[in-house]
């Protein structure tokens, strides 16, 4: 076991951060697949040297545009991810797509699981797309994510973009990430009410109105409406979230959209939003963490996991009342 | 210390009990002031009787309609209950009114503070009122109210009403100890969208549009809107949830309002759903306080509480990803 305090990377992590924050090419490629593969390892030793190189390399990330992207299947993400991603690297930029899928948590499944879906942009060597970890909790998951946009602003990418898919506590992860949290729509009615429902309007920085050239006049419709949805839900704190309407198969509205962000960031670093957000998040990730880790020790803990059962079933048949039971549980840890 | 694990009650705990369970009268609320005192002390001897009580108490618990209210400051809250309190009283019924005052945990404030709010209904021998429990974490304070609705259900109350305000968390913890949870609204457009945003419109079994006479276009309105939101928010979920219009001040719509509550929850009982639904409450209350307990020993761990404010300072100067810091400080309370 590597002793985790100790502040210097060993041999081999000095050997992965040469090859990561050096100059771009087929090493640097090696060191990020390995380095990836050794965050997403179970083997404590290998958490130990990850984490020892995950902060080595901190003074090296931050630099990166970290834009979230969500969406209902079938509002068009991976074209949408895929012509934004061709047109930033025909500006020079180095993209790398992450994705986090909440039911590869249940099912080992995995949105980008298939390389194919974003076909020109993952066989283009300016870019790297990484499909969502297949397995943890989604907290597991998102950390891992996280861990590796650090990884990838450290290898000098300098737009990172996180997919997500419009369902589950996935979109929170994402927008607890993400310098922008942008939600793609469908242009009808009800879908609207569906993300202000489950709380993702709120989270949006942004909002684009995807295949609005199917119909004109429900895509000019549905932005009224998320417009004023928007007023509605709280004037100041939404007082900024712009609503755009594109066509990503087309490729029109590409251009409007990137500046869009560009001015939303420029405009976050300039008032300083940005980094108080990058610090807000990590203090938020930290306790997500550590809570995680408390509840992940309390169910391993011999003594709760023999009596689990019978105070969870004393509970239920209503002879222990519930706070007791809680209490009980909390001192057979001592 | 009294031995938390004995599971009879003292000398003093079965006079309490005996008292608590026997017929109405001064005793009985001399037990029921004495018996919520005891359950909202600090000393840790006192936590143990408690408890001690409550499990004793268990068995003579359930039996009341446990009924959550909740509306923004000014939908009329105060007189709607002692309008709907009286009503009761007349029919044979004994009601208990609790309240949870998300603010209470910050000011020391409290709802229901002042008794003259409810000045008939306070002053009636078989109402019993109590107000917010007024310092602690809001988790504390709904454990103590949810403690004190089961004391009060013991003591032969059959309605129990919690009320909080509409705003905060404080609704959540309401909806998740009561059998129905009432939403209280004003007559007037907006408001329910600022619900929808906030979550609460999905907690409603029931919409309430109270002050229903000062403007009835208005309140036929805000009932149209409501509907169809609640249609659009998931048809399948609440297909069940009504919308009814009101006048506490007047006293119209009490006697309606009281059908549907009882309809609504005999349609609860016969299909077994309010049993389910008591049952997972039960088990995510016990889930609830674990993690707050797992929390403030967490916190007051000392090489834990040595470790944090640098720790915290690390993450924050970038100097330390947020992931390995929650790691370090697990790795420390081992």
């Amino acid at each position: 076991m590597v002793d985790r305090h100790v502040s210097v990377v060993d041999d081999a992590g000095e050997a992965l951060k040469k090859a990561l924050i050096g100059p771009p090419g087929p090493a640097q490629r090696r060191a990020l697949a390995k380095t990836i593969t050794l965050l997403e390892s179970k083997r404590a030793d290998h958490r130990a040297r990850a984490d020892e190189l995950l902060n080595a390399l901190l003074p090296h990330t931050g630099k990166s545009a970290r834009i979230g992207i969500s969406g209902v299947p079938g509002v068009g993400k991976s074209t949408f991810i895929e012509a934004l991603g061709l047109l930033l690297l025909e500006r020079g930029h180095r993209v790398a797509v992450l994705a986090i899928d909440p039911s590869s948590t249940v099912s080992g499944g995995s949105i980008l699981g298939d390389k194919t879906r974003m076909e020109r942009l993952s066989s283009d060597e300016r870019a790297f797309i990484r499909p969502s970890p297949s397995s943890g909790t989604l907290g597991g998951v998102t950390e891992k994510t996280r861990e590796a946009m650090l990884v990838c602003e450290a290898a000098g990418f300098d737009v990172v973009i996180v997919e997500t898919v419009g369902v589950g506590q996935s979109e929170t992860a994402v927008a607890a990430m993400t310098d922008m949290f942008v939600l793609l729509q469908l242009p009808n009615a009800g879908d609207d009410l569906q993300a202000i429902k489950k709380g993702v309007m709120e989270l949006a920085d942004l909002v684009v109105i995807n295949k609005a050239d199917l119909d004109e006049a429900a895509a000019t419709r549905a932005r009224a409406q998320i417009t004023s949805a928007l007023r509605l839900l709280g004037a100041h704190a939404h007082a900024g979230t712009q609503v755009l309407q594109l066509s990503a198969v087309k490729g029109t509205g590409l251009v409007e959209f990137w500046q869009t962000v560009t001015q939303f960031l420029d405009r976050q670093r300039e008032r300083g939003t940005m980094a108080e957000r990058r610090r807000s998040q990590d203090r938020a990730w930290m306790w997500e963490r550590v809570e995680s880790g408390l509840h992940e020790r309390f169910k391993n803990h011999p003594a709760v996991r023999d009596a689990l059962p019978t105070i969870t079933e004393e509970v239920r048949a209503g002879r222990l009342a519930a706070g007791v039971a809680a209490r009980r549980l909390l001192d057979l840890m001592k």
